[in-house]
């Protein structure tokens, strides 16, 4: 064809060094030239050189009580039995904390040890040494003293430091200004506007806030559609005012060209296309002193990208290192693939169970941002590497340093949408508990127990011989554990269809109509598990139900599916249905239960879901959205 | 006296929460009222709700490839012998990834799989499955799914998150207006006006930016005497228009009577008196529905107190618990004492020597914000125990979460001007490095070396039998070890006078005069070994000295106490006396050297050391202090 779709794939850490030293070529200057600023305002500024003492602190010699100056010598002696007595004035001088020490005085006596004997007169019982209760020059801070280190990021306390060695203003490294170019002809600025042709613009909303949490100063320019004149003008305006130049591209590999043809008028390109993923069609160039990058527009993509390579250039503007995470070292859950030749960056959830910490991998397209917002962190896998085995123990890069990995339970199993009620209300009762839930199927998430890999299975899992639920697998799947097993929720499962069912269907059985597209499960969920049997038990077999293949691991994917006329049915709960607005045949009641081993289901944290399962509150919100009973919510309904 | 001196210690956990149930008794709004901020400007905001998606992303069934859209039955049998050609327009449809799919149409077939051979023909080789190369509609976000929880932090990729929910705009708890109210009769704003009974006031400078920081909205009022009526009419307007209001106190007892006065005027004090140090005078109270705190005037005092009870009222607003620090376990490289009845709070430097982290003590007093800012973290010692023993295992909270514990080096013996200067080359060199020096005096230096509870020792410590240099004291006190001594530096000792000498001092034998007052140096330190040394074989009495009880730790606060006129005389080093315009009456050449134990000398961090010591623009540096020769640093003088 006639698009050029080729890509130079360099890796990742020779991408970021040719680019920098071809901007240390072009005579970018990192750090950036300084600028004072008031001290008052220069939280989390970063210092341009070493900041030596202009004062002492304290910067006399001062009291360290209430009380009075005294003469230490005039002390010597004193007792109960020989009390001195001094007069105010000559002998002693009250003096506050922190008052200066008068002239000729050299020790002070606290105000808890005087007797007050006359008008002007007072009494001692005990000597002071010379020098008692007497703050030296320069006890915090003295003059010359280094007080703070050059590129340091300054905090509160650095601020009083600063104040009392004498500084009113501080020389701190400017700001890089970072202007970010949003295009793409599908795009629009407001949500209202989206609509069935048009998405919202969100990477360089994202990334300002990145730049400035950073302590970069961003400058967001208007949305501009794929059109390479437009483009181009804005970026000769950018180029102009900036330290840093950003082009946020369209989703379509034609944008990309644009980006990297516009650079490349104006300078040249460095690296185009980044052995990463996701955030392989990256452009790194460098126009006049400006670096320039051009970023894909999958909002995934556009991140790692920008955290990879547009970050470490704020910092290096300011004079800091990259960014350093906090690392733990976890065990893989799952097995991840990785192609060679190509850094992967798998987000994860990460969690406690008995011992070990355990790195759930979640989704990892390139336009799932969400993955990333559910995320504890990230695992690198390097480009030479094929992936990892499950059980192999990796290092996670947490996103949060202060993340505390015990208050986080990890529920694996089956998606229900009540569960991220149980976990809003879980963390409103103690915020230390937050429940992350991993949609991987019931039986995955029976597996899962078992294996220590989450701490609890949410399964619906009808038996084909006895039409029951959930215990013949639990005794089978986690046989020779010690196990609970507690009842969420009864919910009614049935076709999801659209609002005034346009195309009659009632049955399982019109699922076989030439006219209809069906909408399907992933295999191991509960809901695909009962589908098959469904038409199984009806002798229906699956190739003829057009749309048998096409699968989505969530209920309300299927609902969205159906409401977006992309499906006429699919089979799923009444919630999801309800919440997208679509119409529902009611086809069986099923038991959603929890599962967990008992060692877990003993301790604070399960205690804390059960309460909110037994709460009354919670139930009403949960069956308020149609097709639940909680009743049993909370009853043990087999152990082990 | 007449004052009231009287606190009671109310134990910290117990005055937070009888605090916190007497501010919600009266009605203080934990947390605050939602307001509706736009998405882009939400960074850092702390959701007020659960927020659920208002629109699926992507919202429609799109493309998840540049390249056509076919009906993937179409495409059955396609090979290599057997390709099939698509009329484009009925059979195909050109898409860029993101575009949705035309109705009708189900798989995409890549841009790089296709080949054209007419105008409007093309061919493929290679089937596509249904939905092969499609994105499902959510496959990101699901209309009605949990986007973000309530009272969350909002990050970067939130901020996209929301956006593609179809949020323009987000609820967010409304920032806490924190009223600080700065009093203090000898205290004034600017450091210019700091002179010989004016301070510089920079506690509501620190606490403002403590409190943006955590989410608050500070609003700082013009500083104020300690007047009553002057504090109180601040107070009052404080009171209107905020949500917490602090007065920060004076440092002497008598203001913290005017505050506790003011607060019950207006209100109750629930807790006059914490059993914290620093930190110990501290007001609790509620005046109206508004929670008022009187914090102490020192600045560590005042920082503690802040962070002990003003910023988790902060978090509570906000619907937030209170910070949580990292926890580090390490070894206590010193004894530490702690009164019973107080919780202690104490400054420690944290590194790893050889494989035990250490914990390092550093100074306590309530006034020494310098030993928060050099400070790594924080040990909490409990109200009930009397200290810690060296070497136990304790837990210390670190400041900075994401703190690089190899990075550091510790440095402790001797105190000499340059080893902040050489701190500041290597940081130059390697950001990660950085170089703490702890100042104990050499012998002790030496002992940390050995104990591992310290990397390097700078250690300068005459040998009275021979008149020679640190080696004998090496030997003797590292005996057994394997280790290394390399030069820093010779520099000058001698007696730091006032400006002009206008007390005519000129050698050691001057210093028993009757009209001059000398300061001395703590005992351990090589210049009092020096000092006591001189005087000793001059057979003069220390008696004689005068002065000769008062110790300050450094050669720069030996020259501040002589410079400011503390004191007329004290043994130090030239650059010490030059720094702060002192003359100067030369005693002694010294060698000042760094000892260090074999396997940290063949270190990295130690290459680096050694690479600046020879550094020319470090020895030019240094040397320009005067009194130091550099023309051996870095050169091994002894190894073991």
């Amino acid at each position: 064809m006639e698009r050029d779709v080729y890509l130079r794939n360099v890796e990742l850490n020779k991408a970021f060094s040719l680019w920098i030293d071809a901007c240390i070529q072009a005579g970018v200057s990192f750090p950036l030239e300084s600028e004072e600023v008031k001290v008052s305002d220069s939280l989390s500024r970063v210092t341009a050189d070493e900041i030596f003492a202009k004062m002492s602190s304290p910067p006399f010699v001062s009291s360290a009580m209430d009380g009075i100056a005294v003469k230490s010598d005039m002390t010597k002696g004193a007792s109960e039995s020989n009390p001195i007595r001094l007069k105010v004035g000559r002998d002693a001088v009250f003096v506050d904390t922190g008052d200066p020490i008068p002239a000729g005085f050299d020790a002070v006596v606290m105000i808890e040890d005087l007797s007050r004997v006359g008008e002007d007169i007072l009494e001692i019982i005990k000597p002071v040494y010379p020098w008692e209760n007497i703050r030296p020059v320069g006890e915090d801070i003295v003059q010359t003293e280094l007080v703070l280190p050059a590129f340091h990021v300054i905090r509160p306390p650095d601020i009083g430091a600063l104040l009392n060695a004498g500084y009113a203003t501080v020389r701190v490294v400017r700001k890089p200004v970072v202007s970010i170019i949003p295009t793409g002809t599908e795009l629009v600025d407001d949500p209202a506007d989206a609509d069935d042709e048009k998405v919202v613009e969100s990477n360089s909303r994202v990334l300002s806030s990145m730049v400035s949490s950073w302590g970069g100063s961003p400058i967001r320019f208007d949305l501009i559609p794929d059109d390479e004149r437009v483009i181009e003008s804005s970026f000769i305006k950018a180029l102009e005012n900036s330290d840093m130049v950003i082009i946020n591209g369209g989703t379509s590999a034609g944008s990309e060209d644009f980006t990297a043809e516009i650079i490349s008028r104006y300078g040249s390109i460095i690296v185009h296309g980044v052995g990463m993923r996701p955030g392989k069609p990256v452009v790194l160039g460098v126009c006049g002193r400006v670096p320039v990058v051009g970023l894909p527009g999958f909002p995934l993509a556009n991140f790692r990208a920008a955290e990879q390579f547009v970050i470490p250039v704020v910092r290096n503007f300011l004079g800091l290192g990259s960014p350093s995470a906090r690392k733990v070292e976890a065990f893989l859950a799952r097995k991840v693939f990785s192609s060679i030749g190509f850094e992967e960056f798998v987000q994860v959830k990460i969690g406690k169970v008995g011992q070990r910490i355990i790195a759930l991998p979640l989704k990892r397209g390139s336009g799932v941002l969400m993955s990333l917002v559910r995320s504890d962190g990230v695992l690198r896998i390097p480009a030479g590497i094929e992936g990892y085995e499950k059980g192999r123990k990796v290092t996670v890069d947490i996103y949060e340093p202060d993340f505390d990995i015990d208050g986080n339970i990890l529920t694996v199993g089956s998606h229900d949408v009540s569960i991220d009620i149980l976990a809003s209300f879980l963390s409103r009762k103690n915020p230390r508990l937050r429940l992350a839930s991993v949609n991987v199927g019931s039986i995955a998430g029976l597996l899962a127990v078992k294996n220590r890999e989450g701490h609890i299975a949410g399964v619906h899992l009808i038996d084909p011989e006895t039409g029951k639920y959930n215990l013949s697998y639990v005794r089978r799947y986690l046989h020779g554990e010690k196990y609970a097993v507690f009842r969420f929720a009864s919910r009614t499962q049935g076709l999801i269809v659209k609002k005034g069912n346009p195309k009659n269907i009632k049955s399982i059985e019109d699922l076989t109509r030439s006219d209809l597209l069906f909408v399907n499960r992933q295999k191991g969920s509960g809901t695909r598990i009962l589908f098959d049997l469904l038409i199984g038990s009806r002798g229906i077999d699956p190739s003829l139900v057009s749309g048998y293949e096409s699968e989505v691991p969530t209920h309300t994917m299927v609902a969205a599916a159906v409401a977006r006329g992309s499906a006429d049915a699919g089979l799923g709960i009444l919630a999801a249905a309800r919440s997208l607005g679509c119409d529902f045949v009611p086809i069986s009641e099923e038991k959603f239960d929890l599962v967990t081993l008992k060692d877990f289901a003993e301790g604070e944290s399960f205690s804390a879901i059960i309460e909110v399962l037994k709460d009354p509150e919670f139930r009403k919100r949960v069956e308020s959205l149609g097709g639940y009973d909680l009743s049993e919510a909370g009853e043990l309904v087999l152990t082990e």
